[in-house]
């Protein structure tokens, strides 16, 4: 067994006994409840990793951020579920949807104060630094956040905007947890930097990944419904690529299908697809893709450390772009 | 000009440029904009009067932890105002009727990270037990805004759980400002303690006093309408005392008031006012307000402290329960 997966049970096992036996239960079950829904516990097993690679002995202090950047990872989501309306989150009910708003406001929000609790328990010489990298991170998922819902009510999203928007919202939390990990381990300082940037342009790729395979992906495998961003009219990059290139005429008709406002549903899905066909988008998607990917790759194998987690790592990076293509 | 006077004046100009050129804007104005609103700057006033009682040289220090406790305690009013539907704050509209749900939602968790990144520039050496003070404080809140939301569902509030309730919404901010410039002003354990129990009784006769006033109080001296805790059937400490004291059949009567739907205004109000002075919940209230008031001035009169300070949170304090009675 891989160590990052013996980390991932570590986690596990960690956050079912988080918030036992405090009081009222109205308030903490609804957080029990989005962390018991499971996921990847990505960001908590690169924080671990990220201490690991500079000194494993630091792991088991490195527990209680590690888990802060899961819960904090957490109430993004169930704060924005409640923005997007979403019924669904890892086929159950999202909390907005199982208790009702208020409840999925308040629960998300000591979210984050217990987020900043778990990482307060960090030692104490490192606390100021952690808190730096923890500070700037959070307040730029939120920026990000932001810009996703400014770009819903705009058509003239630029693709650097795109870029800075899922780096700010998705990217720089998996960059964070990796510094937080490297900073508890004693790294250097350009060592945690080149760590950040593998967390970063991983995060990117993963991302862009993620925008690819709604549109050309396997619906089994990708695990959920293709075609939502279509229907929807997200501005992910495939759509603000496709109007970039295509010409007059075929612009028009993408922009006719977003204007849409009764359709069928599949032959939208199609109709979209093809014109991303014609504009030739999969390919420069998985080429940009690809050059994160690369500058992750690059970024790790910079940094003096670890062999054995610098090899675990390079294996997560090529998991998380390898879903289902 | 008092002392408390000047940092409040320090204060309100700090506010001012606190998100100065932050983007994306739409996350940003919102919470300048709440910020702008007004309101005493009790908390960071007191954060700073904490700090200068056992360290004046301190006090520029302390300036950013102050704002970071007005950032957190609007942060609070925010989501209570979208949880509450409250459409007006300080005369104004509330951010999520001047903008919308999601924007109040999202600014406001921006404002808890941009309180700990205000926190996060306190003297580094301190940050560890800061921290420790302020994370539980701010669980605290949110666990007395749990409470508050499950008490309107229950008919069986005792007394003492309400107490707590208002503890924990209310008072327990109050104390943790005063203890956390305590703190950076360098006081010795037991008079930081000390500190926050002033803080902490101070706002339980305050919260007590609110409710008082919200029945027998002057509507133009309380700035809002009177009864309006009657109308919504608020369980106030008001109300779980007189259900405890009328004997059964004025006990029916308030519990009709209660449960009917349709009524006139002022004669609900007046007839519940009615059983109140009926079951002489009036002196009860003042009695606990006045209580609670003399504790808190007894914990303040045994700190080493600066007398002049001390002589000014004791004015503070008479003021705080002084209001239109």
């Amino acid at each position: 067994m891989s160590v990052i997966s013996k980390y991932r049970i570590q986690i596990e096992n960690a956050l079912k006994t988080l918030n036992e036996e405090k009081k009222p239960t109205g308030l903490y079950t609804p957080v029990d409840y989005i962390l018991s829904l499971g996921g990847k516990r990505l960001r908590p097993a690169f924080c671990l990793a990220g201490c690991a690679l500079f000194n494993e002995q630091m792991v088991n202090h490195c527990l209680p951020a590690a888990l802060s950047m899961e819960v904090f990872h957490n109430f993004t989501l169930l704060h924005d579920d409640i923005m997007d309306q979403s019924p669904i989150r890892r086929n159950q009910p999202t909390v907005h949807k199982k208790w009702n708003d208020n409840t999925a406001i308040l629960s998300g929000d000591a979210m984050v104060i217990l987020a900043y609790q778990l990482l307060a328990q960090s030692p104490s010489e490192k606390l100021p630094q952690i808190l730096e990298v923890f500070n700037q991170t959070a307040l730029e998922v939120c920026e990000g956040q932001q810009y996703d819902m400014d770009f819903e009510t705009r058509n003239d999203v630029k693709e650097e905007e795109y870029l800075e928007m899922i780096r700010l919202k998705t990217a720089v939390l998996l960059g964070g947890s990796l510094k937080i990990g490297a900073i508890i381990g004693g790294a250097p300082a350009n060592d945690a930097q080149l760590l950040y940037d593998f967390g970063v342009n991983i995060g990117l790729s993963f991302q862009l990944q993620d925008d690819w395979l709604d549109v050309f992906g396997d619906e089994a495998e990708f695990g959920k419904p293709i075609g939502g961003d279509i229907l929807n009219n997200k501005k992910t990059y495939l759509l603000i690529k496709a109007l970039n290139n295509l010409p007059g005429q075929q612009k028009s008709e993408l922009e006719n299908w977003c204007a849409q406002k009764k359709f069928d549903k599949q032959e939208k899905i199609s109709s979209v697809r093809n014109l991303y066909k014609v504009a030739n988008v999969s390919e420069q998607t998985k080429k940009i893709m690809n050059y994160y990917f690369e500058r992750s790759i690059e970024s790790l194998n910079k940094i003096n450390g670890s062999d054995l987690i610098k090899e675990e790592l390079i294996q997560q990076a090529h998991q998380m772009i390898t879903r289902s293509r």
